[in-house]
């Protein structure tokens, strides 16, 4: 008896057609049968959000050995939700969720789409893996990415990840990544957010835009510094948002 | 000098029509100077989504002593980033979003537009708490969820909230309920998650549906089993979504 080659779950919120996740299929190729359900087009920004509102459909783009492709209607989490509840015969042992064209690090995993699914993947118990590059462009060089997030791949498959657990994978723009540094969250915010500007009938209209802003104190070891110093930055993520420590607070209160 | 009455921010992701933000104002409208901004219609389940790849508009609807009324085309945390960025003129002291129609304990907080509101207010450093009833009738009654958020609002106006935390509040479906429990975020999540039907044109689409299952171990504090027991419950949630302890695992792996 063989054993089975790993299952990989491939996603991203950049949709099926962005080089992002076409370079990650080709460099995740043969660690295992790949299976990328992802959406039809953009949904950058997208967090954690579901369709309910109107159903979903999915196709299917391509059928080869090892790797089987389809494109959905649905957002980065719908896609997670739909190819494991009807699609998949059996729990991907991995789910790679990008290579986003663009950061996630600090607060932006709280927009993400391809955060968003990373976190899926976590709820449904597979070990799940988001990497995002620090680089929006639609022929960014993805080639250090590719190589962290195979890596990454790898060893991830080997030791599995724990109950409620994801890791966030970020990669600056060079063309030489100085290492890997494991990281916090980076504190701040986004500020200057919107651009004003004017529809057709002269009405105002607002576009998100914006620049990151860090909170004090900045604590060394967190995942915005070491990207800005030329490393790719891993934070564990977790899906109990519960502030444990507050909840003794609380109780005090006597409510 | 007389001191300035607080400012609300009152948002929710079912609508600015849905019943339960306006028994909110009502409830909440002699404890400060309310803003409303909310979506023009129902956003369920959008999380922190935000709005990137069109612009998004705001009307408008009312405007009288201590109220403004709001309508925005975007998101949840598009209406809680338009309104701090380009409506207020100072920071509010408070942020209620809700009351959601329908519950968000457990793992429905990662997906909740209602709890993404109050996130997204958190960021700003605005004391924010999500209320959501068990109840998904558009009629429902709202008046012990009233009860409950009023005294929230009161306490959290008077006590703040420390960086980074903010609350979520839940209330059970019953015309008398028994207290409130301080508790952690139940350990689930959603199985059998799709009706299959038919299109049109007879091909294949997918309504999401569910229903929720708890992982084991089950925490006797934890927020859906106090609601069971006719218990209102409070989470307190953080932004920060670090593992910190799993930091130094990913160390040993030496990747």
């Amino acid at each position: 008896m063989t054993k089975e080659r790993p299952l990989i779950l491939i996603t991203n919120d950049d949709g099926v057609l962005a080089k992002g996740i076409n370079e990650l299929i080709v460099c995740l190729r043969d660690l295992g049968d790949i299976i990328v359900f992802a959406p039809d087009g953009p949904r950058s920004g997208m967090a954690s959000a579901i369709t309910s509102l109107v159903p979903i459909k999915y196709t299917l783009l391509k059928e080869e050995e090892g790797l089987t492709i389809y494109s959905c209607s649905g957002t980065p989490v719908d896609c997670i939700k739909l190819s494991i509840n009807e699609i998949l015969d059996r729990k991907p042992d991995l789910l790679v969720s990008g290579i986003n064209h663009g950061g996630n690090m600090a607060i932006c995993v709280n927009y993400s789409g391809t955060m968003g699914a990373a976190a899926e993947g976590c709820i449904f118990d597979v070990p799940s893996i988001g990497v995002s590059l620090l680089d929006h462009a639609a022929d960014a060089d993805f080639s250090e990415s590719c190589r962290l997030a195979r890596m990454l791949a790898r060893r991830v498959l080997k030791e599995g990840l724990p109950h409620g657990i994801y890791l966030n994978l970020n990669v600056p723009k060079t063309s030489h990544v100085l290492g890997l540094k494991v990281c916090r969250q980076a504190d701040g915010r986004w500020i200057k957010e919107f651009k004003r500007s004017e529809d057709a009938s002269g009405n105002p209209v607002y576009w998100l835009t914006g620049e990151f802003k860090s909170n004090q104190p900045i604590h060394p070891d967190n995942d915005m510094l070491a990207l800005n110093s030329g490393y790719a930055s891993l934070v564990p993520c977790k899906i109990d948002v519960t502030d444990y420590d507050f909840i003794s607070t609380l109780n005090n209160w006597k409510l």
